[in-house]
């Protein structure tokens, strides 16, 4: 079973980014699997790539090696670092990016050793130069341990956590997608927690309140924002046949208030 | 040779959604073969995924695997189907997506098989729990008699067929493309069977009128609007160096007057 | 080791016609590895097309086969063609857009025999029905010399080039790209042909002026317009946490002074 390289990246698809970090890693491991999560991460945008990387990694084959390069600080001395994990490798910019993944299992490296990059290393692509090919000598198999040094203090971004109130959840919206469709960082076993009451349940954004819990998009009402349980398993805001974000006009980041 | 998936959605690549369908086919099939068609179909525009389905799919090798996700009652109970023609496998909501390839040698399958979908099945996104384990399951050389029953009453769409009339053929545009060229859903021999007379032949697309029939863009005049045979082999509107559909405001849907 | 075909297009990705170049192309060479390199070529900027492959086949195993379909003449007389250099395969309309890879090193031919395109061509989408299936059969390992005959007259496009000044270079901005840098046509070496003045320099777009180069974009200052070598190996201008392009209002063609 070939390695599996998952890649996540704020460089859009118009430029030849993407594709030359493609040909670094076939350079180094001919047979690895090269999946796109998402190359569409806002530029710069850390926050949304911690959350994309924590929506998807989980599905894909045991091992893989999720590389992910949304970094603002390129060319400085932030570090290169390479986490293995009960589950899955990653290769990032120690910005943060990866804090959804660092759990107790995680073992993370500062990669140093020059021999796993690019010979000639510029100070605006490490993506090319220094990440693609590390990602690959994973997938090739080479232990980190090789590969630089362990340490203990990697930079972590704050999640925004939901809040327990007495008569309900405060929260936030996380995450807006192509449907305009409003992930919060709500789970649904806290929604739950309220569960004989869900019927009474109100969610408010901003001034508009939404009512109920629906369990399909095909149960909303067309034109009409409504609130379900989503593939994430928290709670999202969404229009059927329409676009939440836009008729609400917020974005990740906007609070939330859930009432019972 | 390795199994062969293709991947049509609406999804976009903004989100990870099509990356992580990609994960749960790898986890069942590691050596499948992902092809994107495209993820761009406009959102829940079913016509528009059987129009592209229908001109994509006979270039793929025999037996590939066509998964096609637009999904617009994702949660209710529309069908999960898979279907197996002469040439290929389908696997697609039972909403008329399908319709151009369900051909006399179709077998087509209700999917009910809890074991080739996910363990947990959301509400929203039925592409990544039921869709993409079934068409990996099959490019692994499942029996879709194992993975479910057989149905005869499949949803199917009214394609617009072109009508011949005494001077002529009446016919819609189906489709537009990045370049603005307009496909329509005449064939290129129902406009041979006019061939003495296609030097006199006008084109009309709302007030506008488009004489002759040419046979490469080359051969068009920049700024103007031609006529060709296209490479779906149906007569197609184009704008040389310029955007047809723009030009004429029109989009999919619109009639046209073919005369000779 | 299998073989790798890199595309390159102006298709976008919103139609089928990537996808059914690749079905086209795994029809022939099940194994090949395909690799987006991008398809959002400015429809038919032949120039553009010429840079970025310039900056990216590079970075690709040797032998790699690099097929690129900007193809303004599609159905005119225009030769297909392909090229064989010390390091790599490449398939294109002979319209200028191999330019820069055409070294001493290489060998060019015509293709010419119909056993290895498909059996139908039609006149106005070659990418499928000439160049997809023309790769593959490189990429399985078919000498061009059966595939058409040896040409000498290829078309080229004159790149502009940097010209030396008493007190500095002249150039042009080459290549914009999503994040909006520009990247010149000035390589590092004529830079550093003035390196003692390197804190002196100026670079005039317009009537703009920017002060001295840096060496990252974390030297910059936010929202101001700055100077360095980037990933090409070629002056680029920058706008820390902004976007250059927006800012100067300028595009791939405009002069640049630079003076020491």
């Amino acid at each position: 079973m070939p390695a599996v390289i998952t890649l996540t990246t704020d460089f859009g698809l118009e430029d030849p980014f993407v594709g030359i970090m493609k040909g670094v890693i076939l350079n180094v491991c001919p047979a690895a699997r090269l999946i796109d999560i998402t190359h569409q991460i806002e530029p710069q945008n850390i926050l949304q790539a911690a959350w994309v990387l924590k929506a998807a990694h989980t599905y894909f084959p045991k091992n893989s090696v999720h590389l992910v390069v949304v970094d603002p600080g390129v060319g400085s001395e932030r570090r290169p670092i390479a986490v293995k994990t009960r589950s899955a490798f990653f290769v990032a910019p120690d910005n943060g990016v990866l804090t959804p993944v660092l759990d107790k299992s995680a073992a993370i490296y500062e990669l140093t050793k020059q021999k796993y990059f690019l010979k000639d290393i510029s100070s605006t692509f490490h993506g090319r130069d220094v990440f693609a090919p590390a990602a690959a000598w994973i997938a090739k198999g080479t232990a980190l341990s090789k590969m630089g040094s362990k340490i203990t203090d990697p930079q972590t971004l704050t999640l925004p956590q939901p809040e327990l109130k007495k008569n309900g959840i405060t929260g936030e919206i996380i995450y807006s997608d192509r449907f305009g469709n409003l992930t919060t960082n709500i789970p649904a076993d806290l929604v739950h927690s309220f569960s004989q009451r869900v019927d009474n349940m109100t969610i408010q954004v901003g001034k508009t309140r939404i009512k109920g819990l629906v369990s399909s998009y095909s149960q909303g009402k067309p034109g009409e924002l409504g609130c379900l349980i989503n593939s994430w398993g928290n709670l999202e805001i969404f229009c059927r046949e329409s676009n939440a974000a836009k008729k609400l006009k917020v974005a990740a980041g906007k609070k939330i208030i859930v009432k019972f």
